[in-house]
């Protein structure tokens, strides 16, 4: 298993809905993020609107690839999108930018 | 068990020393760190010198005074803050800015 991490960039004005909206995920979204293989996700927002995500899977790639074929990733993605900038043509699920880890201790 | 999100800023033109004095981290660092209740703890960096750790502990501003209490941190942090910018007079430990997790996903 594999960690990642990623930033996007929410609108500063439309924070406090995206957080909002985030309290009440569709379960069935829920469902298939875990059914794809995202495992221990969990999305911060900083005080300007940066995003940073930490997701654990055995392969990122293997699990976006996955929940990009399902219809209820294609719902969610359409209607979160206007919560960000820079994101081109591109959907909020295909912007992402992976950062590199650099150090990590298990702990107990 | 809680989760923890935080940024720092790495000097651009010191990132790959950072880097690399990551993957080297001293053994009575890490032993430290676990000993204080530091757990699967992950430090990313962005190609900008965005530096963005992640942490599981059950009270993180516990596990942070219990760090700063040891010997080793102080050495540790001495050593590390010319990395990093914004930090004024604190320590990189003491200038963390932590983020609001906004959502989270067990997974299986």
């Amino acid at each position: 298993m594999a960690r990642y991490c990623f930033c996007l960039q929410v609108k500063p004005e439309r924070m406090a809905e995206y957080a909002e909206r985030h309290r009440a995920v569709w379960p069935e979204m829920r469902q298939a993020l875990t059914d794809t293989g995202w495992r221990n996700y969990s999305l911060f927002l900083r005080d300007d609107g940066l995003l940073i995500g930490y997701v654990e899977a055995d392969d990122l790639a293997a699990a976006q690839a996955a929940m990009a074929r399902t219809e209820v990733n294609a719902r969610w993605q359409a209607e979160m999108a206007e919560f960000f900038t820079g994101l081109e043509e591109r959907g909020p699920d295909e912007g992402f930018q992976l950062l590199t880890e650099v150090f990590h201790l298990e702990g107990k």
